[in-house]
């Protein structure tokens, strides 16, 4: 990965701002930036230098991850207030972007604490996740090597859903396989909502056990070398009732209509509208309860979000996913879900897995 | 579980304050309090009422979830927004209590930005925290629930940890053997770090091979019915070297002797200082780089944190981990944690098992 390149960037867009450095706190953009993984430490850059913080249990791991970048573990201090130090000690800065999305009050107060001269913090233009939108190449090859892992644990399910098991144990058969695989985790709670629970559409796991008939909403995600892969199929325990297959073919149409509206130009928003209007024309739109999407990287939910009204423009490089849902409460739902990636024409699924309405 | 118990005390605890209301962000807290278990939601309490804000995803669960709160969604609207839109009609209201601790700058902000009358938002004490310290029974019966499963899963480690196994599939069957006994999902990412990567504090299952001979420090937990259990054995590949063994009965010592000093009325830094001094007088002390323990229950990590100087005073129904560790950089570390309940006069091991040194 291209970390002296990303900080470059970031470093750059810094210069557009009045900000004398930028405080980078979350986590996943610190990994984006400079390579560490753990799950305690800051960031700061400044035109002058890079600086990392982080703890003693994090001095192994920070000298191997970490390159091009001061690391500075104080003994006994957070990685939060040795970086408080840090700042309080330039006494020329006027200004310190903070990641207001993700810093939270009481860590700005006691960072402010810590400032007892003239720097005052600011909330920071999204610097880092606006760069983290467009994946690279190294990315893109991640991401689609994680999903591709996940469209073979799709193999997985069609073998063991069936009337009677335990949700938890389907998702405990496709965990297992995925660790076979290599998975470092899943990217989120494995979803395996059957009969009227496939209405909730977070339906994680539970100790149902799927009925005799009726649908099965899979939804799950891996993580691998970082990157998350994220794709929903619906499948269907016995003979569907009409209205069953009239609601999969609406949501598996609307889907197909978003999917086609997805290229470099387009607005999240329009993408959103395209799904949401076929399912309209319907009388189904009403029980789409949620967006159609969201970025997909190193985290499992990123920018862009693909929902009604967003201004947000397509740009080659993007991945997100495209996952309209049906829900009809006490009934049952249906979503199909893929991730894709921007092209300069239009999009690559990165989850290619039959979407035909299954019966099992 | 008692909620309407929860939320009276919390009420109660409300009126200590000039908080006019208090608004519950924090997911964790809105599970304590109102049992609802989504990933969106909005809890306010005033001496007048208790109401719950959602979105549309979860119209259903929330009516099956949450009883004897007003329930309030807004087709369209977040449930920020919605909470939002209810305070600012609050005509007499002055202060709303914020979790500054969970809420982000930026969240905050959004707030502040849709309360034009009078009302300010100011950072609340830890009222729902400060009571999930201590658990009622029907939740001990669950964490003791959650963690003899886990002890039930170091037998599944003990067939599965061999030289030249992938640690990601010592996890991947640690993990289907609790998806296959009903967990809903693991508590936090499986660590199990072999070799050299045994002296990662947080060395979470690689793509590394099992040395021929060595640690290997196996840290997890599960998550049964919301609640989360938390263990870590060290076991060892092949014949130990003179070092390691004198390592291993050194952290064995320390972690005996702080969970001796576990019972009500101690400080938890006076527990820390038992384990530690323990270390010390072995040369040790610097080499064992993070806090003894935490406390455990609907998030794996919550209050209180048994650490140096921390002046909370233990209370019967608290659970919490007691875990030292000792890391040499480069070349091994041992790890042995139990999470305890503190008794009327000691406390209980809710994970009784082995901790003799084991040889594979």
């Amino acid at each position: 990965m291209d970390y002296k390149g990303r900080l470059a960037r970031a470093r750059l867009a810094l210069q557009q701002t009045r900000l004398d450095a930028l405080l980078v706190t979350h986590l996943p953009n610190i990994a984006y930036l400079c390579g560490f993984t753990g799950s305690a430490g800051v960031l700061l850059i400044s035109q002058r230098e890079y600086v990392f913080f982080t703890d003693g249990r994090y001095t192994e791991q920070a000298h191997q991850e970490v390159k091009g970048v001061r690391i500075k573990i104080q003994p006994g201090n957070s990685a939060q207030a040795a970086a408080a130090e840090w700042i309080a000690k330039q006494k020329s800065w006027r200004t310190v972007g903070i990641e207001a999305a993700h810093m939270t009050v009481a860590e700005r107060g006691a960072f402010a604490k810590g400032l007892p001269g003239k720097a005052r913090l600011v909330a920071a233009p999204a610097i880092v996740e606006r760069m983290r939108m467009v994946k690279d190449s190294a990315e893109i090859a991640r991401i689609r090597a994680a999903c591709h892992l996940g469209v073979k644990l799709f193999d997985r399910l069609l073998e063991v859903v069936r009337s009677g098991v335990l949700e938890t144990k389907v998702a405990g058969d496709l965990e297992f396989e995925a660790r076979r695989l290599g998975v470092e985790q899943m990217a989120f709670s494995t979803i395996v909502a059957g009969g009227h629970r496939s209405a909730l559409p977070h339906g994680r796991a539970s100790q149902a056990k799927l009925p005799a008939r009726g649908f099965v909403v899979c939804d799950y995600g891996v993580i691998l070398a970082n990157y998350c892969s994220d794709m929903t199929r619906t499948l269907h325990l016995g003979r569907p009732p009409k209205e069953a297959r009239r609601v999969y073919q609406a949501v598996r149409d609307a889907q197909q209509a978003a999917l086609e509206a997805v290229k470099p130009g387009t607005t999240v928003g329009e993408v959103d509208r395209r799904g949401r209007n076929l399912l309209q024309g319907l009388k189904l739109d009403r029980f789409f309860t949620h967006s159609t999407g969201h970025g997909v990287g190193l985290e499992i939910h990123e920018a862009p979000r693909i929902a009604g009204g967003q201004a947000e423009v397509l740009r080659s490089g993007m991945v997100v996913t495209i996952e309209p849902g049906v829900y009809l409460p006490g009934k049952f739902g249906v979503r199909i879900e893929d991730t894709v990636v921007v092209t300069d024409s239009g999009c690559e699924i990165l989850t290619p897995c039959s979407k035909e309405l299954t019966l099992l």
